[in-house]
């Protein structure tokens, strides 16, 4: 057996999932997901203030399950041709550190602490510090967010960090340095967490640190001082380099490589963000828009370096060179929630069932869990079915898909959602198509900013959960963003991007290019607009719109 | 034995109640409520487009079921001892009726038509039809419309005549004339059906269809023809007098008497609505607010006749003179859906249950049943509980109580509910009281425009399902209101007024003052508003009123 392989490893929201690839062929010979144990059972968060935290061995464990589960369930020989691992996660996911570059969570006296655990993207905490940012940016002589859409969000790092070190002057006394969740796992596998010397990745830096060569750097000592004197020496503490996707970060550790039995000489890429490896895995090409859809979206394109120039576009997420595809800029926006607002809504109809049917004497305990489970599962299926019976316009109903705050265009974390035009006979299903065309016009007005500042989109791949399993969804975002969308064939292919990324960082392949046309696995369907539709979903658009101005500014 | 007895019999949405109360004491001896099965089963309504219709068979079946068993239950002696009847019902709920004054839904041919049975008070089928009255109005030389607030609705009685005869020619044909629901049930007890000579209540012709001692009766021939020639005559098979509810309408015929078991000299007193008896029950004061709060509210104010005068006050659903009580000008006002809210939301929580977990075959259906119906019925108390426990102003959701239109202040059937400030954490507990609230603000806006108006009020009495069984939603009403509200002690306060009523029409007492004196049951609680939560809904209610500007304005 001489062929390759890589092993593309994306932590999402709710899992890890590893993915193990033939670098020659393509084919993904083994899979493995695991779900984050404790954030499933819901410890350290707290939704109603939007706490989102993630502890550090929930990462840990699925690391070592998915890739040993991978290398089980592949074809003999498999493990010894692994050639590299790369990583993609969530962000900006970050966790304060010791000397060491071990999350505080891991160390004495912090073990519980949600403080000293990795902040999640959606965790909103933060909203106060982010526009204390902003109005610090409004005044400063250089404008640090300006490679970030002009608006600091209080999904990004900085905020994040100020926030938690105010909150808990434990964690500021114990926090040495600062360290994103997709720089920390292949320090992990490489053995050297060091924050100072660890490979830190351009797509976190650039997109949700302020990181750019232009101001040397992250923003100046000046400007986090004076944004707090908490921050004080902590930006000699992080970084000044920053590495694209495509290198290597080191290779396994003794360590690492012994506890998931492969070879030592295994390279680890820098990581990078899902969203940005997914584009590489669904193929994006220049001026193609990438959604990753799936709780959220993350919205990529790429364009030639020397065709963006010194343009910048406002109210996006942010726009930096090489953060996708090394000689392209990667423009990246998003919506703050997509599934996570169909999550919502099974939540809130499964009331009944977690807080009164749970309690019935009727059935024994577990028939009870089966039953509720059951339901449950059945929720988001049962209700896209009865939705897309309804016809559209029928119901009356907008709604505004800001539930977790609005994330592009012009981000506003503090935003929140809306649903209008409710009579009696507004059921469940009428209000999950509401919900489902509010995150159609919130892709919609994404298109539209990047249009009116002169990106052109020549056309849409999405992938991500939503993409792959439902077509009610993407029939009706294609409808309202009047576009056809072209779904990637990967099951998994923020997986397959990192994947694709470890092959060139194991030097196997020049480029992420050359890797996409060996190991892509092309597009599996195609959504088209039904022009009936989309002339219909124009007049609820402009509702949205209006809807969302009220809630904006006069509200 | 030697003392008197009168029934009350209370139609309401769901069901009809008797209570048979002793005329001396107010004892109230036995008391029989029967749910409309064929409503139950939905028949007949279509809530999307907001059609509920009720079979004259549901009424008809529990006229007779409720008066006979509640007999069975009163002590010995009593059914030889009633002296009177008295009916209230919803409304406006009209039906189409031959010229014998039978429900054309009782004869051959109609059976199944929904087009040929009462249009319940809340079908806003007839929104086009109340809009194009409100324009002719507007044009005309005299104002119709005037005293029944200066907006006509579609809740009522010309809009939902109008709007069946243009969509059933059928039932166009066929319609001799139409009868209230209020002034049906007595002129079947009484045996004369007669659409011309059955005696009309003042206060559903007052309130509901134009009529006016100034406009010598009904609107004008002119007028109605110019609204729809399809109207020319039907003034004339209607009526030109109107009775207030202390008069008798007749006594008990052979038939009914038989029926019954009782004695066929007993009075049977001119009908009246719900909440215009219940008022009575509630021992109404001059200038006190009699709220009606059930699946809607209505509100009942008097006011001395010779005090209000020529005075109109704008955006109520009417001023008439007796029509609660003879000497006083009746002013209604109300919310379109004040319970029915509640109802609405319950019904969007048990989708999962009643469509998904109903075809589990984890158990057998006779426990599913019971499940489903054991969940369900919990779901209000349970979801009262869990909203009561979240500090006011905490979830940060608005919601407006549009979800069956607007009657007061300024009725307008097409104005829909919304829900704003909607986050991932916005379960469904914090839902539920945001739309309590919405309520809450809804009874403000009304107490605002009668004072606005120049009509002041001393003091809200409350009856009614939700006032006698959630102090959760009375308390936060009272603190909104900001202003103590009274409970009224009886459980069936409508049913008592109609009793009381029936004392008067029978010749037991010369006015309704009186019988409120010997039969009322006084005040069984009081809530008082909390100053602070006084304050803080002040500022909830301002951002009601602004959602509620934007909805109806720039939507």
């Amino acid at each position: 057996m001489n062929e390759k392989y890589t092993i593309g490893l994306d932590y999402g929201t709710d899992s890890v999932r590893s993915l193990i690839v033939n670098v020659e062929t393509g084919e993904e010979v083994a899979s493995v997901v695991y779900n984050y144990p404790r954030w499933k059972a819901g410890e350290y968060c707290n939704p109603p203030v939007n706490q989102f935290r993630q502890h550090p061995k929930d990462y840990l464990e699925g690391l070592e399950y998915t890739i040993k589960e991978a290398l089980k369930q592949a074809p003999e020989g498999v493990a010894e041709n692994v050639v590299g691992i790369s990583v993609d996660t969530t962000g900006s996911t970050p966790v304060a550190v010791d000397e060491k570059g071990i999350p505080l969570s891991l160390t004495a006296g912090f073990e519980e602490n949600p403080n000293a655990m990795f902040v999640l993207w959606k965790d909103h905490t933060a909203v106060k510090e982010a526009e204390e940012i902003n109005q610090l940016a409004r005044k400063w002589d250089i404008d640090f967010t300006k490679y970030e859409g002009g608006i600091y969000s209080s999904e990004w790092f900085w905020a994040k960090a100020l926030h938690i070190i105010r909150e808990d002057a434990g964690v500021f006394r114990a926090a040495y340095s600062w360290v994103e969740h997709c720089d920390w796992i292949p320090a992990v596998l490489t053995g050297n967490t060091n924050p100072k010397t660890l490979k830190r990745s351009r797509c976190a830096a650039g997109h949700k640190a302020m990181w750019h060569e232009a101001f040397d750097g992250l923003p100046s000592e000046e400007f986090l001082t004076a944004l707090d004197p908490m921050l004080a020496g902590l930006r000699e503490r992080l970084y000044k380099e920053t590495f694209t996707c495509d290198v290597a970060a080191g290779t396994l550790s003794e360590e690492w490589a012994q506890k998931l039995g492969l070879p030592q000489n295994v390279a680890v890429g820098v990581g990078a963000f899902d969203a940005h490896l997914g584009a590489v895995g669904a193929e994006i090409e220049p001026y193609y828009l990438s959604k990753v859809m799936g709780t959220s979206t993350c919205d990529m394109l790429i364009a030639p370096s020397d065709e963006v120039g010194d343009k910048l576009v406002n109210g996006i997420c942010g726009q930096v060179d090489g953060s996708i595809v090394p000689g392209m800029v990667g423009l990246e926006a998003g919506q703050s929630a997509f599934g996570d607002i169909y999550a919502w809504f099974k939540q809130v109809l499964e009331w009944p069932l977690t807080n009164i049917l749970a309690k019935s004497d009727l059935i024994d305990e577990t028939t009870r869990q089966k039953l509720i489970e059951e339901t449950s599962d059945k929720i988001i299926t049962e209700l896209s079915e009865a939705a897309a019976k309804i016809p559209l316009e029928e119901s009356g109903i907008v709604a505004l898909d800001w539930m977790n705050g609005r994330r592009t265009p012009d981000a506003n974390q503090a935003l929140k959602g809306a649903i209008t035009g409710l009579n009696l006979g507004s059921d469940a299903p009428r209000i999950f198509r509401a919900l489902v065309e509010a995150t159609a016009f919130g892709s919609k007005a994404i298109n539209d900013r990047f249009m009116a500042e002169g990106v052109r989109i020549d056309g849409v791949i999405a992938l991500g959960g939503v993409a792959k399993k439902s077509p009610f969804v993407m029939q009706i975002v294609a409808d309202v963003l009047d576009m056809p969308i072209k779904i990637a064939r990967s099951e998994q292919a923020c997986a397959l991007g990192s994947a694709m990324a470890a092959s060139v960082a194991a030097g196997i392949y020049a480029n992420t290019s050359e890797a996409q046309k060996k190991m892509g696995g092309g597009i599996e369907t195609e959504y088209h607009p039904i022009p009936e539709n989309v002339e219909k979903y124009k007049v609820l658009y402009e509702k949205y719109k209006k809807l969302g101005k009220f809630i904006e500014f006069n509200y």
